[in-house]
């Protein structure tokens, strides 16, 4: 069950963050600990670990651990290196919203101490960690609880990427309803695209949703828009890594061809996500960085021989901005939220629930 | 220069056919020769050689070369050895019409030699099949000139699958245009899709763009969508396997989405194939049998470890059918066919060219 998966917690002994690595599977569920610098840069580069709401308690996680072994004298040296430790982890993925915005938390919570010691400032950051952890955990069973609503037993479900428990802390959030319903006796039909170029559908996705009892059919991406065409999706279920006020929506690489496609059959289209991902400071996907990554990723796929001639050129964007009129509704812990998206995107993102 | 690459031929010592093992590609450039039934079939299977129109090349020179070994007594047992072998290579990839087609133009010849001497026979059938070599060259040749006046210098054009050289005898048809052009000092920017499970894009559609000196990037299929709304796709050139007269296409799994995504950006999607990939008993798609292939090829990729859990159930369907109204221009070597299609493509397909 995938529940007794757990992407990113602290280590036992209270010094590393200890994280599924999960560039190995679905071959190997292997469990590392980290606690360098560069250790714990890596492994967001590297997508050891990986998922918006992952990343932002391994970051939170990652920002205690730092500041435990820089060892401090004193307060104002403590903020003063959980600054540049939280920039430098910041400038490991530009894309993820969650990331800067649970090392601002931390940070923040290092500067609310003032003058106290550094032995209680630590207890309180290791504190803020943990509540950002559990938080996460009852966000994402809101998420999937509102999420269920929206789907009915034998329906087929599409998804891309991987926004499951490995993404997050328990449940997930687009995958969340299908493992919830799961264990309610609900039974839907998955079909997870495998998520070109790190084959984040086919190594984790469908490795959870086996794991939680979902019926689980793995396409190639290029292969949606034909079981679209066959009738076999009800609807899509994406997560998201920033959600911009206006709806637009940057995800994996391939979502915005999945919205277009479930436009194209009239399939509806949801976004999940914490309302952490909400960026008010965005007004529109324009806003959004878009990360390039190494195009070997492309050329080599993962584990294998190179696939494409040496020297060919390739693009290799992580993401794309999705815009908000392909989205039928987005899905947070707090609201089921439909076109037009301006004021309640902000509301929530404010913290203002109706 | 690709204009040297040579997909299929008869051997020197004409007795067997030589084709380049495309399931190599791009690591490995290797030749080789088979004369048995087992191996002629398996490397239409196996993808050895692929491509509608070498396909038919093929099965030409692999018909003349078993009915050659078969050594029969007289007239009427070459014609039933000629049968049943005809009969077995067709069942070899059910999608592909030019395979029977040219199975059965063989076959034709051969009945019209009635009670002519064996040796005869087999003269007739060697030159039968050169023809057909010759009138792909000719064939691809005019539809990379009709192609070439629906585009313009600098235009980008993204393409799926595979089209080209290796697909056929010469320049290609998808991909004729940006070859021919680029012998002319026009140049493009060709964006391959790299067209998955088995990635004739990335292996084979790259190799010989970059080969032809055509400017090449490469990108996983997921990325169509973006790199379209990034306004580079002036166009979408893609091959077919089997049109019906309605404009219903069959293409490598993935046209499909392409073409959808197209619309969506208002962007112009072609269609290239030679006339005798028009099927007028075919009055829709619907009457199109898709091939589906092993889910190892998902699960396995090309040389790889395994990607996605043990026992993961996959679908892989080969090959998707686009709807004719998606469908801007179809070009084959008369004309090019703008819809309405059932006419035009039945007289097309029939040889009435206007």
């Amino acid at each position: 069950m995938s529940g007794g998966l757990c992407s990113v917690r602290l280590s036992d002994d209270g010094i590393a963050v200890r994280i599924i690595d999960q560039a190995l599977l679905p071959n190997e569920l292997k469990y590392i600990e980290l606690q360098t610098p560069e250790e714990l840069f890596e492994a967001i580069c590297s997508l050891r670990v990986r998922g918006a709401p992952a990343i932002g308690i391994f970051a939170a996680y990652a920002l205690y651990v730092l500041t435990l072994h820089a060892a401090a004298k004193d307060a104002a040296s403590l903020i003063d290196g959980m600054r540049s430790a939280a920039e430098y982890l910041s400038s490991s993925r530009p894309t993820a919203v969650n990331l800067s915005h649970q090392l601002n938390r931390m940070t923040a919570v290092a500067e609310s101490c003032g003058g106290k010691p550094v032995s209680e400032i630590l207890d309180r950051l290791r504190n803020e960690a943990a509540t950002i952890h559990n938080e996460d955990i009852a966000i994402c069973k809101a998420i999937s609880e509102h999420g269920l609503t929206l789907i009915k037993s034998g329906d087929g479900i599409l998804t891309h990427c991987n926004a499951g428990p490995l993404a997050t802390s328990r449940y997930g959030t687009a995958l969340g309803p299908l493992i919830l319903g799961a264990e309610r006796g609900i039974s839907f039909h998955a079909w997870c695209d495998e998520t070109r170029p790190l084959l984040q559908g086919a190594r984790l996705t469908s490795f959870e949703l086996i794991n939680a009892g979902v019926e689980t059919t793995l396409i190639c991406d290029d292969m949606a828009a034909c079981v679209m065409a066959s009738g076999k999706i009800d609807a899509c279920f994406v997560g998201c890594d920033r959600v911009a006020r206006n709806g637009d929506t940057a995800n994996k690489i391939g979502t915005l061809g999945v919205a277009i496609l479930a436009k194209h059959y009239g399939i509806p289209f949801y976004v999940f996500c914490p309302s952490t991902t909400i960026d008010p400071s965005c007004s529109t996907g324009a806003d959004i960085i878009i990360e390039e990554r190494s195009g070997e990723e492309i050329r080599s796929l993962h584990y294998a021989k190179p696939m494409a001639p040496d020297g060919v050129r390739c693009y290799n964007p992580a993401f794309d901005i999705t815009p908000g009129e392909l989205i039928t509704a987005i899905v947070t812990e707090h609201a089921i939220i439909r076109p037009p998206y301006e004021d309640s995107l902000y509301d929530i993102a404010r913290g203002v629930t109706k």
